[in-house]
């Protein structure tokens, strides 16, 4: 159990809290900044990252920062998860698809289980899972050239993150279900207008305005903050995690069916010829 | 339990694949439609439609088609529930009340558990349990000449199909009591901005827009489409049948009450002096 | 248990029916009203005031009205707990958050369980609780001078009047958390259009507007009305006591610590310079 003292958020310089090749994770200001950081690859998230957010996720909810903040490098936010994922698994297929199930679950179990205000700064286009883990976030800020797409079903698969529960409850039915089964992308205003983002800035001055705004928020008291983050989360906590496990079972056996296959050659092969 | 090549949606002719006076159902492009076909009676749901689309829900479920689409012939989507079901049924009023009761039951529970997206193409005004259908629909297209109305403390009753549940959900208690306690009644832009509808497109291009959107949506992969609608659905179709349940149960009360009797009796007084 | 015709509303002269310093109540034309009345503290809610609204929700509930309005005297809608109460509070510190745990809850619980519609006409600015209750009101309009202002983590507190469960479901957790963690403060419009406020009026004519309207209201049938309240609430009551007590409980905690007796002690500081 920490103490109030011990959560003041220090300000420090901006020092690198953890080593990684495609994640860069600062600390300053009371703020843990985590980076996409694979630029040539419009930050797709490869099984290494994964493994490196749940590890900075772990740190930022015990060190002293108030709030904890995603963005991605260069023009996207992220192009979600790395499709060669799934061609370079070692072992048969039925495994593969089992130790993703497993990593998917323990990843989207750290966003769920972080205890302090986690806030995206979603600078350019958000695909897949980085689009619905924001239904786990506390707060999105996106500029104006942001997009939000989940091509599910265009690529044989089912949503995750939450997203099954939690995008019909932020949205509604009839918006949730266009973007998660008929892949319906977003601009940054109509998903602002839907409730999945906070607010929308010019890209001019998008960083300015919101790294601006939270500075600010990080210095309000630290504890309050938490324990209120706390409070909301409680309330769905159990069905977050209850999703969360039948997504993860429903995903794996969808990765096994000849549609993903299909799809997820035909997609690699398309972009092999560019 | 249907294979992957059993639900590939194979493209055929426009067939009518069930007779039925009021209700036309065909089936092309992977697409099963079922039409409200009753314009000289604004396409109001008599006891027989109501039987007739718990039939074509079934057949559907089952049939090769990818997705399912409501729509109505002629100005109106659908005017609700016809009210001289009240005054036709046989035997005393606690006998058709209760019938009455069981009858929407299941009829809700058809829409509850159609395991397929399911559609609304609303092209006209839309009453009463058209309009509280809609929030177990996947997704709901409007042109701009629809209205949603749903005047059920005017005739003494109360709401139905899952909206005590759905409309407080999608639009928040404050928007969905105004419609659902006070008939306030909606034009397509406000319902759109309040998650009943995804998204209006002006009459004169709607049907165009819309089946060309449809027939494109239709082609994406079935059982991907049909397993994450489930795992959606999932997350609250026990508390959807509990909830129809309790709105059938307290509908019969309402039915037999002094209130509902005077103001339907009132509603076909003024109609037959028309 | 009532008969229908003991709700039947008789209208009747604007008759003061308690008799209170800061809140006023009237019935007329089948309406309760609940007035904040403290112009002079921007209608600042005492412990006094706490006590006269509970009885006033109490005699509503069961006097012949249809619906019930609150709204405030004067410029503000309700500028929330008057902090003094924290300094004039009798007894130790531990007693006085106790007994203000137990008032806060029995306050809130006589919200969740009103039985007829309630509304709220919000006048001008709306501060902390007088925010947070409206999502348990059936419908809230708004003059396009009223500000919705939660600073909780400003003040060392944690949301209360069920908005930890309420907020997110109305406008989705990007939103909700950014008033209720980082105090963001929505004009009229922005809470409209993220559902918390039913419809903004332009402030000359709110007033007229708005009495119009809630008069016809209220000479719909009021046990349809009621019933069909009742059906929406038993969606979630359970949920909302639960939430409740474990809020006022979290408060407790809140108003005993630190970062909550600073910034109490720092805001009528500042205020007693003035």
């Amino acid at each position: 159990p920490s103490s109030e003292a011990s959560n003041q958020g220090k300000s420090g310089a901006d020092v690198k809290v953890q080593e990684s090749k495609d994640i860069v994770v600062t600390s300053e200001d009371g703020i843990t900044k985590i980076m996409f950081n694979r630029p040539p690859k419009k930050n797709a998230i490869t099984f290494q990252m994964y493994q490196d957010i749940i590890l900075a996720l772990k740190n930022a909810s015990t060190d002293n920062s108030a709030i904890t903040v995603f963005t991605g490098a260069g023009d996207y936010y992220c192009s979600g998860n790395d499709l060669t994922n799934f061609t370079s698994a070692s072992g048969g297929m039925e495994k593969a698809a089992e130790g993703g199930a497993v990593l998917l679950r323990e990843f989207v179990n750290s966003f769920i289980d972080f205890p302090k205000p986690l806030v995206a700064v979603v600078n350019g286009p958000a695909v897949g899972i980085s689009v619905t883990l924001l239904g786990l976030f506390d707060a999105v800020y996106a500029s104006d050239k942001a997009t939000f797409h989940t091509p599910f079903s265009h690529l044989g698969q089912s949503p995750e993150a939450c997203s099954s529960y939690t995008f019909p409850k932020i949205m509604g039915s009839a918006k949730a279900t266009e973007m998660l089964l008929f892949g319906k992308k977003l601009t940054a205003r109509e998903a602002c207008a839907q409730g999945l983002v906070t607010e929308v800035f010019p890209d001019s001055t998008f960083k300015k305005e919101i790294w601006t705004r939270l500075k600010a928020y990080a210095k309000l008291p630290p504890n309050s903050m938490r324990i209120s983050k706390q409070l909301i989360r409680k309330n769905e906590k159990e069905k977050l995690h209850a999703v969360n496990a039948e997504e993860c079972s429903t995903l794996k056996e969808r990765w096994l069916s000849e549609e993903c296959i299909n799809a997820i050659m035909s997609f690699l092969s398309r972009k092999s010829k560019l």
